[in-house]
C-alpha cells in the first residue's frame, strides 16, 4: 500500500549494507540541567544500549527492512558480550565483530539535558582497533553498499577500497577524527556525509554553502554532503554543479544522540536501493528526525512504514543555492 | 606474626557482618580536567565495577578476612545479573540480594579528575527499594554486626531494630539522604558514622567539633562520629565526655570513591572483633586511606596484612579536643 505512492517500487530483495566501525556500550542519562563541574547530578531517566556510529547506522538499516552487517571490535569482557548480544538481538549480523583478547570494550556515558544539549564521555581502549585485516573485493561482493565511520581507520580504508573494486557505493561517515584520518579515507569513498563539526573544521568556515563548495573542491571524485542538525543538510549537486539545501523536518527534539548515525544508515540503504539522491537525502533527514523524538539513542530509528508515512506528509524539497559565494 | 604486635589477638573465628543497602553498577572515568558543560571529554582510564555504599562496605569486610553478607536489590536485567556476579566473585554472600521484577538496576557514572575531584551521576529506579520486608532478631542472629546505609530506609530500619533485639552492633552509615531518613534510622542505631556533607547539613555548622557535639546531643544513645576526608575523623568519647580527633593518614589520593564505604565496613568488622574504639577508628581510617591510592572505587580496599603493616607504621593517635565550643 505504501509502495503504491512511493517514488518507486521497493527493491525485489532486501539490500545488504556492511557497516564498519564503532560498537560501544552506552549509558544514557537524562538530566534537567547539565552539570558545570564536580558534585552530583541526579538523572531522571536512564538507558543502557549497545550502539556507536557504525552500529547505530546498521540498526537503522535493519529497522528499515534492509540487511545489516557490522564489522568492528569489542574486548573479551562482559561488556563486549553484552554489546554483541544487544546488537544481534536488534537484527544486526555481528559475525564480523572481533573479540580482541586483552582489550576492554568501548563504553560511553552520555548526559542529555532538557535543552537537548549533550555531554559525551567516550572511552576507547587503544588496543581495540590496532589490528590490520586485508579486505578483498570478494569479501564485500555480497553487500550492496559499504558504510564506514572513522573509529577503525585501517579497516575502514580496506573496506572502502574493496567496495570500489567490487563496484558498490563506498560511503564515509565524515565525523570528527584523529588528525589525517578523514584525509586518508575520503579519497577512497564514493559518497561522503560530513558531520557539522568535522565539516567546519576541514573547510575552515561555519558557512554551510561554502563548506560544501570547499569540500567538493577537495574531494571532487565523490558525492559530498554535510548535515547541520536542525538547519538541515547540504550537498553538491554534480549535474547542476551547485549546492543543494534540504531543510530539516521541524520537530521538538528530545534526544539527538545517534541522529547522524541513523542518517548515514538510511542514506546507505536508500542509495543502494537506487533512489534518486534528493529522495535519499529526504529519507535520511526524516529518519534522523524521527529518531530524535524518542529518548534512547538509536532506539528511535523508524521502520519502513513509519518513515514512508512521515515522508508522505513532508512537502519539503531540495533547493538549489545559486549564490556564488566562494 | 602480625597478630603478635597487634593490640589484641585476632578472633578465633571470622566475624560476620551484614551490610544492608546499595548495590550499583558503576562506570568510573579518569579525566584530566572536569567538564564544565556540554561537549565531549575524553577519559584516559575507565573501569566498570559493582559497588555502592553497602556493597563496598561488604567488600571491605571480605577483603579483611571477615564474612560479609549483603541485603539489597537489583533489577531483573542484565546489569543486575552482572552486579550480583561481580559481588559474589568478590567474596560477598549475595543470597539476600533481591531481584525486583520490572525494575532497572542502579547504575552510576563517576568522573574523577587529576585533582581528585568527582562528578557523580547515579540513577536509582524508584521501584527498586519500595518493598517492605519484616526482619526478626532470628534473621540477624547469625551475624556479629549489622551495617546499614540510607539507600533502602525501610529495610535498614528493620535490620537495625532486629540487631538491637539480637544484641549486636547496629551501625548506620549516615550519608546524605532524602528528608527524614537519617532522623528515622539514627534512633535505632548503636553506632553512627556520618559523612561530612550529611553531618554539616544536620548540625548546621562546618566546624567538626561542634558537629560532633551537636549530633551527640541529638543522638545521645549512640556512638557518634563523622569522617572529614583528609582532615581525619572525629567522634564523641562517652567515657571522657569529649570529642576526639584522629588525623587522616597522609597520602596522595588518586581515587576517593568508596573511601567512606571502606571506612564503614572496616569499622563494623573491627567493632565486632571487640577492638577498642580508638583502634577501630585507626583501622577504618587507614583502610580508607589505602583504598584512595588505587583507581577503581572499592578495589583499593586492603587485606588484613596490608592494613596491619600500614597501621604499624602509622604513629598517629586520637587527641581529645578540650575546647569548650558549644
Amino acid at each position: 500500500m505504501i509502495s503504491a505512492i512511493s517514488t518507486q517500487a521497493p527493491p525485489t530483495r532486501a539490500r545488504h549494507v556492511l557497516c564498519v566501525g564503532a560498537a560501544v556500550f552506552d549509558t544514557l542519562f537524562r538530566v534537567r540541567v547539565m552539570p558545570t563541574g564536580q558534585g552530583k547530578v541526579l538523572p531522571y531517566d536512564m538507558q543502557q544500549i549497545a550502539e556507536g556510529m557504525a552500529a547505530s547506522a546498521a540498526f537503522a538499516v535493519a529497522r528499515l527492512g534492509g540487511k545489516a552487517s557490522l564489522w568492528g571490535a569489542v574486548g573479551d569482557d562482559e561488556t563486549g558480550e553484552r554489546i554483541v548480544a544487544d546488537l544481534a538481538g536488534s537484527g544486526i549480523d555481528i559475525l564480523g565483530v572481533h573479540r580482541v583478547a586483552g582489550a576492554r570494550s568501548a563504553v560511553s556515558t552520555i548526559l542529555i539535558d532538557d535543552d537537548g544539549e549533550r555531554l559525551i564521555i567516550p572511552f576507547y581502549d587503544p588496543r581495540l582497533h590496532q589490528a590490520v585485516y586485508p579486505v578483498t573485493a570478494d569479501d564485500v561482493a555480497a553487500f550492496d553498499a559499504v558504510l564506514v565511520d572513522v573509529r577503525w581507520p585501517e579497516l575502514a580504508l580496506q573496506a572502502l577500497l574493496a567496495a570500489n573494486k567490487a563496484g558498490i557505493p563506498a560511503v564515509l561517515d565524515g565525523d570528527v577524527a584523529s588528525d589525517g584520518v578523514i584525509e586518508r579515507l575520503a579519497p577512497a569513498a564514493t559518497h561522503i556525509v560530513f558531520s557539522q563539526p568535522a565539516a567546519e573544521c576541514l573547510a575552515g568556515t561555519p558557512d554551510p554553502v561554502l563548506i560544501v563548495r570547499r569540500l567538493k573542491q577537495r574531494f571532487s571524485h565523490a558525492f559530498v554532503s554535510a548535515t547541520f542538525g536542525n538547519r538541515g543538510c547540504y550537498w553538491f549537486n554534480d549535474e547542476r554543479a551547485c549546492v543543494c539545501h534540504l531543510e530539516a523536518p521541524r520537530i521538538a527534539a528530545i534526544d539527538t544522540l545517534a541522529a547522524g548515525d541513523i542518517f548515514h544508515g538510511t542514506f546507505a540503504l536508500m542509495l543502494c536501493e537506487g533512489m534518486a539522491i534528493e529522495d535519499v537525502m529526504r529519507s535520511a533527514s526524516m529518519a534522523a528526525a524521527i529518531k530524535c523524538l524518542t529518548f534512547g539513542g538509536r532506539m528511535g530509528a523508524p521502520d519502513g512504514a513509519e518513515l514512508d508515512d512521515a515522508l508522505r506528509n513532508w512537502p519539503a524539497r531540495a533547493v538549489d543555492i545559486t549564490c556564488c559565494s566562494k
